[in-house]
């Protein structure tokens, strides 16, 4: 059965603990002279394969997942830095300690900490944090808001008639590769505006109805889950490249304010969908 | 004669109430539902010529305006929403009261407010103000530092031994045109990492040393001169892409935190160099 609301409260309550745990580690160390990075990825080709992580990353996660060990030790875990645990568990939360490594190794505020929680192999609730606003967007059934330190506003896309008068964002238009540039190009050269280098901090946009579309490719599950939730309880509607429900393992995705939009982008983007990679 | 340390303490002062008056007008309008935008640019061709501008821009410069009619009224005012007033006085402020403004219609905190000062010409004081984040990146020969409510931090450049380790920005890759493609594909290829989409407070980035060079075609006097007297008193460097010093009207410009990655960026930016357009 899936939690009930007093249920779902609790665990919202849990996730914001969650993310104030990983902004005690994350926040000290944002624009640290002396912080390392190791490289992750392929050296080979930097401006791709850059893949950094740092103590930040490292560290948010280990205290997330301490906490969901004390407080939750039947859920599972699945995280970008430290793997998985328990994934069959009726409840799994999936982590990402550092989402935008890059934006915080720049220096850039837009970095983001992901928290998601899956019920039966379902996201069902899931927050974007961002310490140094001190922003987190959280959804669950019981609503999608923007909480502060000033309290708590809901979340609410906004209406859009179509691509060409919708603002929307990427991460890094060099990302794309086969024929996917060509639909990445076409969704661009139809909308109004398109911006870069946002990460999930760009999701967030579109569930609180500034921006009216994100789309991204080769994600993990820990860079999506948290953030379906928020979008879907905010009136959006998140799907991968061929218009169905993302899968367990994220790959390429889309998120949207309004079908209009969707369909729109779906035209160009389904003619480069493929499936997720798991590995 | 220039002015003393006496008079560019009040001329600091005195820039930071202008920016306080200009983030009065546009922080209010941040992320509001209701916010109107006019497109000045080329509607046929959206994803570049997308060239917004709404109240939060031209209320702010009229604050702006206003202030310096009523407290230097013999100094000159060149702005980018309503034009030129005594080009020729001793000391002429120059405004772009929302840089980034696609930003800030898309409610991205990185839009920002600049305010600068050239005294015979040459700009010596200037801001870089991020209202949401409440942080103003200033500087004149007084020093570089990042002012925010708790108090005044220096502002310093990193070193960095050259491209290959070096984080590297650009607003929009698609803003190139001509052999500035070649050039900038060139300089993106060999740097470490680059960030995309952050107009004015990519420069800002490199004043307080989390990147190393922030790059851009096309731009306004409004667009560089407040930013100029930031980075170069915080131990940077800022130049056209033929080495020369930023001329009167902008242009394609390049600001670095280390001499040879600004080496490095010319070898390949040289190549694409040009004069500035007055216009």
């Amino acid at each position: 059965m899936p939690p009930s609301p007093a249920e779902l409260a609790t665990l919202e309550a849990f996730a914001l603990t969650l993310a104030q745990a990983a902004a005690d580690v994350a926040l000290p160390l944002f624009r640290a002279r002396d912080l390392a990075e190791i490289n992750k990825g392929n050296a080979s080709r930097a401006d791709v394969d850059f893949d950094p992580v740092t103590e930040a990353d490292k560290g948010a996660e280990r205290a997330i997942r301490a906490l969901i060990e004390a407080h939750y030790p039947d859920h599972g875990i699945i995280g970008e830095e430290y793997g998985t645990l328990r994934p069959d568990a009726d409840f799994v939360w999936v982590l990402d300690p550092v989402d935008g490594t890059r934006a915080f190794i720049s220096g850039l505020p837009l970095w983001t900490t992901l928290i998601g929680l899956r019920f039966k192999g379902r996201p069902i609730l899931g927050l974007i944090s961002q310490p140094y606003l001190k922003e987190v967007f959280l959804g669950s059934p019981l609503g999608s808001r923007l909480v502060t330190a000033e309290g708590s506003t809901p979340l609410k896309v906004r209406d859009c008639a179509g691509l060409s008068t919708a603002v929307i964002a990427t991460t890094d238009p060099h990302l794309y590769s086969g024929d996917e540039v060509q639909a990445f190009n076409h969704t661009r050269l139809a909308a109004k505006l398109i911006r870069y280098g946002c990460d999930a901090y760009a999701f967030a946009m579109v569930a609180q109805g500034t921006m009216d579309a994100a789309l991204e490719t080769g994600l993990k599950a820990w860079d999506i889950d948290a953030i379906i939730p928020v979008i879907e309880n905010a009136g959006g509607i998140v799907t991968d490249w061929a218009g169905e429900p993302v899968g367990t393992y994220g790959g390429q995705v889309i998120a949207a304010g309004s079908p209009a939009v969707l369909t729109e982008a779906l035209a160009h983007l389904s003619l480069a969908a493929k499936p997720a990679d798991p590995h």
